[in-house]
């Protein structure tokens, strides 16, 4: 039994804690070796697992939560790695730390320290396993954009316009086939330092587990190693503040290796290895394939749907916050998932969340050398981004818990028209509607509000004045006259063109 | 009982044989008279209904479904209506006379002589009740477009931007209140007139017999009024062959004073009361409440969606051939039903035919005095009707048994683009899609195809050069390698825009 004490470190709440120790480098200690630590502050205790790094590098990696004096001591069967013991002397987070994501409000999110999260995914599936100057040309360009999440696999992509091979092999190559068993830590150590750089970015990393396109054979290893290897993941990666868990893109496309328990199992793994709780969904193929997200580790909804119009349903079958990560690419590549025109993915922006749910961006331009953003990162071309980015910022403005439906999806005029509000903002998106005046969806009742029009392509907000709200007509059969009250306390008059979304706000 | 014998008429078949008789003019012969008559070909009997027409005068209007000598005598109660017997020439039909259109290969029309009918719709709800001046102006605008069907009400429209009185009463005003037992035959005299008018336009008249947006109290008559009513009009119309019988727009709005038992009655007595049989629908208000189109009497299923991409899950669960008549109307009015773009307008029929259905137009822009074309005809202002006539003469060139889903809405691609074929030729429209080349739903083997794009909102076709379908990617799980075949022995280069069409027929 080992009795090392560290010296005392000083670190953020939300940040991470990292410390290694030195232990077995002979055998095979990724199978052979376990290691965690019980990180204590006064009455909680904390179980942190550790992982093992290679060449006899042991690593502890653990994101408290609470600042104060934290403790912990290490336990393992192993005697190299039992019995140490540290302490951490946790801080106030500075700058633009807010700590991880989680849900709130049902169907939104929120960071740690309160501060909304909207979420503004985008997807490079395979961006890591680029070329390095590849690499950093995508951390450059989503500088650039709004974009505070990214969707990327920890395997690499076998797919087209993905053939090139990845930087690194996630196992190492034995007699010419990977061993599952033997994890490339090389690799990984890469793919640390990418997850932290889009921590250090503001970006939420949504770590995808297992995909079904593979040419390496990840698809094929058995149960065992399915297990350790997600568990594995768990104990590197959950650490980070900005970690989020994808268990699969297009889980229904490997059912065929890996059967429904197998899934739950992986949820359940992470439930019990990572003490931060990220964030955890898993991602449907067919449109008709979801997996069953009201199963209770599963932390929000994650599809990919063209229907946009469709997000209130997907609200209410499931009961948590929607990402609708894939409702169709920017693009003009052949596969009919990538290659919508960029007025539409804003559009379907807008719509889906102007019906209280979230998009994910991608963009599959067809590029002479297949760098395409969606798989390989690189440059953006297209022109959805840009709006996409203002539409963040216009949000932001005013969003603070989460953007609820105006009303249930097929309610008039809601299942034509989408509306949200969160206190006292509302917004109506029109998206192919051009009316020339508009009330459904106003307040009722008159009173000191601000109306915006925001032209969602171009990019503008321009003040709107209030005007008389039409008369309704009455409702008669016969003799019978039902006057209807008017929609609204008052109306707005609008320019006759698509995109369009009314802003309004209750003066302070 | 008389016995006068008018002499033999010529007439063509599908034409309206029509002979009037003097009868009973006091009293009120719409409640105590009732006559009809037998025709008579060789061993063929038809009962047909006679009509009263005021002031004495009752007429009979049969259409005569096959060539030769018909024989008929009247029957009635009232001596001077029964024993009138004649004789028509039915000889064959000349110019565009095609016969009524009838249900063809379950979800397509024909007309009888076997022509294709593509059902192109328009919408002008109460033309008919506007000064004679707009009317006239109805039936120009008619004469430059593609519309071969228009829905119209027989009552007049109370609704904003409907709010001047109609041309006729329907009924007589007794004492300040509508007598529903006592037609105004003015008023169906002009009818009459209208519907002969479309008819030599060859446009299909198609009836809306009742509707809720009402202030005359026609909403409200008893049921035997209603019944009286459609047997009337059944008579009175059944002779045009191009006459559709649409029950009503909205019939869920009347269910209050028209219980479900009502309107089956009322298609009932259209199956008893028109030999001619001409097509049956109804007409929902609420997305949800679809009346039960599977039941005997309805020829097709008449809908308004703005999901234009589940036509084939309507086709599916109607087994009919599917009209959605109001897919939302190019406008800018404040109601959301009206206001959509021309693009999507015409995005949407092209949507709805790619999947085996039948759209409707309709055009609601405001206007200073209220003059829009939906509710009053006159003229057109947009910009969809020129794309609709276009796309009518484009289709008319190759589609012979109707339009039949590339594939079933589920299944990929087709939830995403729409494709149809009918015989040789296929369609792949792309709408919101822009690929740079295409092989899904072209053949999977080789030949003489003749490749053609379709711009659908330009309005041109130009010649397509085939290309080298690009190969598969294999499916790979770990060791596994399925090849996959190739979509289609061939592809097509594309330029990157919305709205495109790519039709391909294989050359004689």
């Amino acid at each position: 039994m080992s009795t090392t004490t560290t010296p005392t470190a000083t670190i953020e709440k939300w940040g991470m804690f990292e410390t290694e120790f030195t232990g077995p480098a002979t055998g095979n200690p990724y199978l052979d070796v376990s290691f965690d630590a019980i990180f204590r502050l006064k009455e909680r205790e904390v179980r942190v697992p550790g992982f093992y790094d290679g060449a006899g590098v042991y690593r502890l990696r653990f994101m408290p939560e609470t600042t104060g004096e934290w403790q912990f001591e290490t336990r393992s069967e192993t005697p190299e790695l039992n019995g140490h013991r540290g302490a951490l002397d946790v801080v106030a987070p500075t700058g633009t730390n807010k700590g991880p994501v989680r849900v709130k409000n049902q169907f939104h999110f929120a960071y740690a320290d309160g501060s909304p999260f909207l979420s503004f995914g985008t997807t490079c599936y395979a961006w890591t396993h680029q070329p390095l100057d590849e690499q950093a040309k995508t951390l450059q360009t989503l500088a650039k954009t709004g974009f505070n999440k990214i969707r990327m696999g920890v395997f690499p992509k076998d797919y087209p316009y993905n053939v090139n091979e990845p930087l690194h092999d996630i196992y190492h190559v034995v007699d010419g086939k990977r061993d599952f068993d033997q994890p490339n830590y090389e690799a990984f150590r890469h793919f640390d330092t990418q997850v932290a750089a889009l921590r250090d970015m503001g970006i939420e990393a949504d770590l995808i587990l297992f995909h079904p396109y593979d040419r390496w054979g990840y698809c094929d290893m058995d149960e065992a190693q399915d297990y350790r290897y997600v568990a594995y993941l768990a104990a590197r990666y959950g650490g980070f503040r900005n970690v989020w868990w994808a268990l699969a893109n297009e889980y229904d496309f490997l059912i065929d290796t890996k059967p429904m328990e197998r899934w739950d199992r992986f949820f359940q793994i992470l439930e019990e290895e990572d003490p931060a709780r990220h964030l955890k969904s898993i991602h449907n193929g067919a449109a008709d394939a979801n997996y069953d997200h009201r199963k209770p580790w599963v932390t929000h909804t994650c599809i990919q749907n063209w229907d946009v119009k469709r997000t209130q349903e997907w609200r209410d079958t499931w009961g948590k916050p929607v990402i609708n990560d894939e409702p169709e690419y920017e693009g003009d590549i052949i596969q009919c998932w990538g290659n919508i025109t960029a007025q539409e993915l804003v559009h379907r922006f807008w719509t889906t969340m102007m019906r209280g749910g979230y998009a994910g961006h991608g963009e599959t331009y067809s590029h002479p050398d297949d760098l395409i953003w969606w798989a390989k990162g690189g440059v953006l071309h297209g022109e959805a981004w840009k709006r996409l980015k203002f539409m963040r910022a216009v949000l932001e403005e005013d969003v603070r818990g989460g953007l609820e439906p105006l009303g249930p999806q097929a309610q008039w005029p809601w299942h034509r028209v989408s509306g949200a509000q969160d206190g006292d903002v509302r917004y109506i998106y029109l998206g192919e509607h051009q009316p020339v005046i508009w009330t459904l969806g106003l307040p009722e009742e008159d009173g000191d509000y601000e109306l915006d029009l925001i032209d969602t392509w171009e990019m503008s907000v321009t003040p709107l004045a209030k005007q008389t709200a039409p008369q309704n007509h009455p409702v008669r059969h016969g003799e019978i006259i039902r006057p209807r009250k008017p929609d609204a306390a008052f109306g707005v008059a609008l320019p006759r063109k698509p995109g369009l979304c009314i802003r309004c706000r209750r003066k302070a």
